[in-house]
């Protein structure tokens, strides 16, 4: 049985000086088995993680209070709508909370950056996924200075708390980084625009930020440097090949539920005067 | 090519008159190529109707205003969530929107009944679904008394002009019956309680339901004789053979997308204009 050689919870999080600039976007850290093996592999993880996640809904379901969050960042093109399709795809959809966060509608521009975060936490028993998040307000925030740098400065220690606050209540906070390399988005911008029924997915928008890539990778460095924590950190996850990008988050993501060491839940009534009860009904 | 002999939509509308005491719930109306033929003929589907989604999802984002919402009722067991795990799960998640009704949280209660239904309508572009719906309004209401008999009576029509406001807002409605019977529901009531990992999905209440079956037939015909109206007809679905129900839902699901006859959206942009902004940053 192939599998990795390092696995990726400690091969891909972030460290302390590490350089995002440094990261080579086509390695795939931990997996010398190749492409083949990845999707058999990822198979395999994928039905462990949705026996997994059932364990954590039945879990949430019966009182208990545990939860998995996925963080996903990633620049335009990275892949964060793929590995909710074909990553978050292998589970059971009835356990899994949702949730793209775009530009902020009106109402949620009046309240603080936080609560609409906050609203979208996964119920006990779920799987959260947020495509982007809370950290678009110091990553588009800073770059396109939509607020000052005093206020964006802030929001580091702010969203630490918050996540060591989210932590404490029971769920597990998983932050992937989707890295690509500046070549591979100008790929892929390239095969959105030169196919018309991918058209939907661009907006010319994507070419500003691009322009501005190099103040993004500040940004980003800041969020590594800042922002892993022991009980909330960044894994960079090389993504110029989708197929391990998604190998790597199907395993992260099965990791974290592994780490709750959930059991079946013991039945709150006696079985055996049930089947009787049921028997009488037949 | 094996396919359907008689589509679903047209096999399994229920009609004025037919009694639903006389479904033989082991039935496969329409398909007559047996099990293997409809695994394989369901994951083509399964594919049409992933590629049909993302057109409705592309069509939402860019001010398409079109969604479909699959109503989902059926005795306990009946495999509402055996559908949503394996028909709903092979579209990508991003563009399903679902909603589990269970008894009304004290919020809920204290509103009219359309209230929380109304919230959890599919935003445009998406495919929404209902495990339970507004119709527990009119059958666990009705059979265990919440409510007295004047106040559900009244219901039906006021149903029925709820969901002609909805079709009316772009949204189809696909309500889908799944009929076990009494023999099958026995027999997976038992399963769960002889499986230790299924305990969690079993409520005792299930077999005090169970005791209740005629009244519950009863009132699901009023459902079916008094709300299916020509905008959002009900289909009645054999399910006590899982793969058929299975097969047939991702039918109606699938032909109902389809007949939102959409296309890829149009660019509102210049492509060769962006190609050449691309081309300037690389």
């Amino acid at each position: 049985m192939t599998g990795w050689d390092l696995a990726p919870e400690v091969a891909l999080r972030a460290r302390q000086g590490s350089a995002l600039d440094q990261v080579d976007c086509r390695a795939t850290p931990g997996w010398s088995a190749g492409k083949v093996a990845a999707r058999a592999h990822m198979a395999r993880r994928g039905r462990d993680m949705a026996t997994l996640q059932e364990m954590l809904y039945a879990h949430g379901r019966t009182g208990g209070d545990r939860a998995v969050l996925l963080v996903l960042q990633g620049m335009d093109t990275s892949g964060k709508g793929g590995v909710v399709r074909h990553v978050i795809g292998m589970v059971d959809p009835q356990g899994v909370a949702l949730r793209a966060f775009g530009v902020p509608t009106r109402q949620e521009a009046e309240q603080h950056y936080l609560w609409r975060v906050r609203r979208a936490l996964p119920p006990p028993g779920h799987l959260g996924v947020f495509d982007r998040s809370h950290y678009e307000d110091v990553l588009v925030a800073r770059v396109d200075g939509l607020v000052p740098p005093s206020q964006w400065q802030g929001r580091f220690e702010e969203i630490n708390a918050f996540e060591q606050e989210v932590a404490a209540t029971g769920t597990v906070v998983v932050k992937v980084l989707l890295a690509i390399s500046r070549e591979e988005q100008a790929e892929r911008l390239r095969r959105r625009l030169e196919r018309p029924h991918k058209h939907w997915k661009y907006v010319p928008g994507d070419v500003d930020a691009r322009a501005r890539w190099d103040d993004y990778v500040l940004a980003y460095q800041d969020v590594l440097d800042r922002t892993s924590t022991p009980v909330a950190p960044w894994h960079v996850v090389p993504a110029d090949r989708k197929w391990y990008a998604r190998l790597a988050v199907t395993e992260l993501v099965a990791h974290a539920l592994e780490g709750l060491d959930l059991q079946w839940p013991v039945a709150g009534f006696d079985v055996g005067a049930e089947l009787a009860r049921l028997e009488a009904t037949t």
